[in-house]
């Protein structure tokens, strides 16, 4: 009878086994075996088309243990979810997570070395996890390799940056899968601090299109005490392969049991909007373990910043190019004269931010050590805590206070993290004493401790501590140079931007970023998180601060303002100077009505490398807010306003004139007014790197 | 008549040139040249026998840029200096600095890269350093390789452990310098993390004898924001060329001009007592940066400490071997019973200490985390905060303070050091809040930062910061597996001693230190400064504990209470259990009467690897204390007490029994009392690895 028992609960197990695992709405389908060499192999369906071939899971631990083959399942297990939960802040005030999840439990037969694999499909895509349980044969341990596999079912086409540890600040190549190659011909000298492993490495989250239409996204969702994940491109078969970040040692990461990695996440659809439109990664990371986040608000802000870029300002007091900052009698140096950060003109960006209703100033800066602090692997680069002599801390901050604007605090760290975190209490002191509410943080340069990575296992701690000490503290951060967001910021709501990418500021000095880059953001490092751009510019020529500047921001003026709703942020930049959005208040006006939180959003358009069109609900009222941008093609676009409520809205386009064009004609626009309801439509034009915001008014 | 002045300048320059320069007594003559290369060379002659022969000096820096040759001589200064300085704490109240200095400012005429070599010969040596001065050719730089050379005039007996970047817990080898060779015999298996570059590299100090009976000492003074120092052999030729410590990348220092180098010291005399009452190095290092110094106190201590490493207690509280400190619910933890950091026996220590009239007490394993410290390369491993559930911080801390009993704080920080000093603000904020005075740390392990290593410039520098956030707070400091030190306690006054070498402890878990360890110890280690030996074991062999165990300390009892005057150390451990001191009463007397601050010290016989001698005077009072110790060889000293003053002192001899031995009866010991005067003469009996303690008090 036992015997017969076993059979049944084998042949069940077999049965189970065999059986795929289903999206709610049946689209998407997982299928998984042991091979006969015990490796785990998945793969996965969309409406019956091939997404992911056969593809293995697995690690090579350290001292070359194989841990990817050889396993038995001990246990599977069924599960699924269906709940709805509010957003502290986001791109929408509540969120659908509805999954069906599949767990196996398995052994490796010579080792009992125990690994767990949990897989959570959703209708728009897939997320995987591996995790190593409390277990006898593992406690700590090195990851030398991770082995996950996605081999494609097609040469896509895809829109990639290299994966490189140091930097995410490449524009971005489109092209097959098979032609994945960052040594040819691109110009990546704008880059400073470059860490590529090999000329197949790219950089996720990666958007891929297939010949049929069906849109890809694969990334990662809740990277904590792990490095950040590149795929390694095998160009020929078209299977892509983990590549996590290592140390200096070719370790990827120390770890301790129990363990969880991060989730592996593939977004599927047939529509590109879907994938503008996913909440999966946000679905997989934990909920927020900050308590009370009545504290936590998104925030509009301006700054002494983009002056710097364009040569008007420097961040340095002084002109010299060799200082000890704890040696140095900052009293007796000469001022250059040009700098941004004094108490003057930050008394000026606050009487402006006042004025026009914005939350926050951020400063750059205003503390000692810029005269040098750039290229010399600097450990000792700043203080955090040293104003310059210009820079009256307590004036500043009363006066802010007077005002009701807050303070952004800046700490760059010119990646020297060591020399950071020893002087983060002091450095989070000074912040209370003076009434700041956020952080900017920049890592820019090489890291310190010297042989790690941006992207590595350290650096990753590095940024989640940093986030806990904030919130701690009451705290928000927008991170620069950080590692790109894997949709944390569900877990911890003070994370309110981050930059990790190309912003606007290549713009000022560099070859800058072509008009269809803001057109792929959305479906690459967006996914996992809101992105610091930094829009707004309106003097988009800088030959306008000097005849000899070739730089310009390649935008139509329009566009700059299509991307308040675009590239969504709740840390968003009017970047530019104030004195240039006196210059056009008409256009300005759209930055001082748009929010930064939202209720709904709508994406109505979108391809990537081409264009999109979204539009969102005003979390605080009935407003709406559309932005429409595209590549360096014109575009006409009808929009149907059936998002609106009931009722009439006061519309007000800002639009490229007829003779916009991003090179030739960028600052030239139109306004226009009209009365609107969610039965109507509007014809927009947008012109060659140009675009168009609506906002949308409810009467 | 220009031709003429310069040609008389000319030949002036080349007069003093080729002119050496002499110690005040001129015993000691130095010499330098600049080569047909264009190399910076120099040689020392000690009463006309060759010390050094010609050596070169310079440097190699980053991208293998030379700066060792091609250089011209800018200017020579010359200048000396008589005076007397008082010390804060030491062997002597009061050390003459009296030297002659030579300056010689250099360029590189390809260049025009400035270095500036500095000479101070001393009657009992040489030091010298670089500098690399402001300059237009040289602000940020890195050092590849320091080139100085140090060119033996013969095949020397040496006295030296291997250079190791990581650890100075090695048995001494004697054995001429063409010998040397780590690789051969050694068993070094009970050093946990090894770090050797090659088979012919040595640790300095390094302790020298010449067949003709001089002795040489090589080491470095005032090392700070740079490498250690170890001596690579070209067993040939018999050149020591320095070898600095590297980072991961084969960087030794990252420099900024103006920059100095630690001096390379080199201690001559034809006398062994001389090189033991050298004062050289203290000389070099600069004043003390302290001010107010009067909280800064040697202190006499016990620990709860020596009854973890016989194994009657655990550090530990718990038996686990994979813990999450952050995660631990440490009241649900079963206690292993062995806790030696309870509230109760620390009470007890304190008891102890009070009674006996010792200043303070270490406890170590006081917070959590010491289940699984150990060997993982683990960087959350301590929080220093966190106590265990049986350690009481604030009753302990009333405890200490009602009974005038100063507590030492242990910071282990297994060698985590980003994880230390990430969180030192909060220690120190707990340090004040229950206390404490004094600090002893720890760095046991594999450096994190990862790919850093003890004696790197990294390091060197934190231990600089522990020291002078230690000093701002009014703490001590007792640094164990740190860089050996180099006379920095003249700087930092609350630098109260350092291990960095093996210490007693290794005769309780390996094969030990061998007799002659401690004959040896003065000759290098102490050289730079005070070291932490933690002698006065009584319970000699270990079996008492454990009938099973086979180690034992190295020792006769009387040789352990000849320690407190022989080892010398400002901060100074009465290391075994005090019940084992309550077994031998009047053995004991002699730790309790013994001080731990000097106003003056006699080397009255010293044999490197055989015998030392030493006879201190209490700095608060006219008693004087006398220690003699012996290697494997028994021995009889006859000591002149003309060191005495005027009147007469009782004389209590700690001494060997007549068949003492210290593997086949190390606890024998015979007390002897009388009164003596200066004019009197001791003789005493040494056992085989055994010693002598006196105490003379004044009457």
């Amino acid at each position: 009878m036992r015997y017969y028992l076993s059979l049944i609960i084998f042949f069940s197990f077999k049965i189970i086994f065999s059986q795929p695992v289903y999206s709610p709405d049946k689209n998407l389908e997982l299928s998984f075996n042991l091979n006969d060499k015990g490796q785990f192999v998945y793969w996965l369906k969309y409406k019956s088309h091939a997404i992911i071939n056969e593809s293995k899971l697995g690690f090579i631990l350290d001292d070359n243990i194989d841990l990817s083959s050889n396993f038995k399942i001990d246990n599977i297990r069924l599960d699924s979810k269906d709940e709805k939960w509010a957003t502290v802040w986001g791109e929408v005030d509540s969120i659908i997570n509805k999954y069906n999840e599949l767990q196996i439990s398995l052994s490796q037969i010579s080792s009992d070395k125990k690994l767990i694999i949990t897989f959570r499909i959703f209708n728009d895509g897939l997320g995987f996890k591996y995790e190593f349980p409390n277990q006898d044969k593992l406690k700590y341990f090195i990851v030398k390799d991770e082995l996950t596999e996605f081999a494609l079912a097609g040469n896509h086409k895809a829109f990639w940056i290299p994966g490189d540890y140091d930097s995410q600040e490449y524009t971005y190549t489109t092209s097959r899968l098979s032609e994945i190659n960052s040594s040819k011909g691109m110009n990546y000298d704008d880059i400073i601090v470059k860490s590529i492993p090999g000329d197949n490495y790219v950089q996720t989250p990666l958007m891929m299109k297939s010949d049929e239409g069906l849109y890809i996204n694969i990334h990662e969702a809740a990277l904590l005490d792990y490095p950040a994940m590149y795929l390694q491109v095998d160009r020929k078969n078209l299977v892509l392969k983990t590549h996590l970040c290592p140390d200096v040692f070719g370790n990827k990461a120390y770890l301790q049991t129990p363990f969880s990695t991060p989730w592996r996440t593939i977004i599927v659809s047939d529509k590109a909007e879907n994938i503008l439109a996913s909440k999966l990664i946000l679905n997989l990371n934990e909920p927020s373990k900050i308590k009370d986040v009545s504290w936590i608000k998104p925030k509009k802000y301006i700054g002494i910043w983009w002056g710097m870029h364009v040569g008007k300002y420097s961040w340095n007091y002084a002109d010299i190019d060799n200082i000890k900052i704890e040696e140095t009698d900052w009293q007796k140096l000469i001022p250059n004269g040009k700098h941004g950060a004094t108490t003057e003109n930050t008394k000026r960006y606050i009487d402006f931010a006042a004025k026009y209703g914005f939350d926050a100033v951020l400063i750059e800066g205003w503390n000692v050590g810029w005269e040098d602090w750039f290229g010399h692997w600097k450990e000792n680069v700043f203080d955090f805590v040293t104003p310059y002599p210009d820079f009256d801390l307590n004036e500043v901050s009363n006066y802010a206070k007077s005002k009701s604007v807050e303070l952004i605090m800046h700490h760059e760290t010119s990646a020297s993290v060591t020399n950071y975190e020893r002087r983060l209490d002091e450095a989070f002191d000074l912040i209370k004493k003076y009434n700041y509410n956020s952080i900017k943080t920049g890592y820019v340069g090489r890291i310190i401790p010297r042989g790690e990575h941006h992207d590595g296992q350290w650096m990753v701690n590095h940024y989640t501590r940093i986030l806990e000490k904030a919130a701690k503290e009451k705290i928000c951060i927008n991170s620069h140079e950080s590692v790109r967001p894997t949709g944390l910021h569900r877990t911890y709501p003070n994370w309110l931007a981050a930059e990790a990418s190309r912003g606007n500021e290549f713009n000022a000095w560099s070859e800058g970023n072509p008009p269809e880059h803001e057109t792929i953001l959305p479906f690459t490092r967006l996914i996992g998180g809101p992105m610091d751009y930094t829009p707004g510019i309106f003097q988009i020529k800088l030959n306008y601060y000097d005849p000899q500047s070739i730089f310009q921001v390649h935008t139509t003026l329009a566009k700059q303002l299509a991307l308040f709703v675009v590239m969504y942020s709740p840390m968003q930049m009017a970047a530019d100077l104030p004195e240039n959005y006196e210059r056009f208040p008409d256009a300005f006006q759209f930055i001082v009505d748009v929010p930064v939180d939202w209720k709904k959003t709508e994406i109505l358009k979108a391809e990537p490398a081409d264009y999109v069109v979204i539009a969102r609900e005003d979390r605080d009222s009935q407003n709406w807010f559309v932005g429409a941008i595209t590549d360096e093609n014109s575009r006409e676009f009808e929009i149907a306003l059936d998002f609106l409520d009931n009722g009439n809205y006061e519309a007000t386009l800002y639009l490229d004139a007829e003779d916009a064009h991003w090179e030739l004609n960028p600052m030239s626009y139109r306004i226009e007014k009209k009365i609107v309801s969610k039965n109507d439509r509007l014809k927009i034009y947008l012109a060659e790197g140009g675009g168009c915001a609506i906002s949308l008014i409810k009467k």
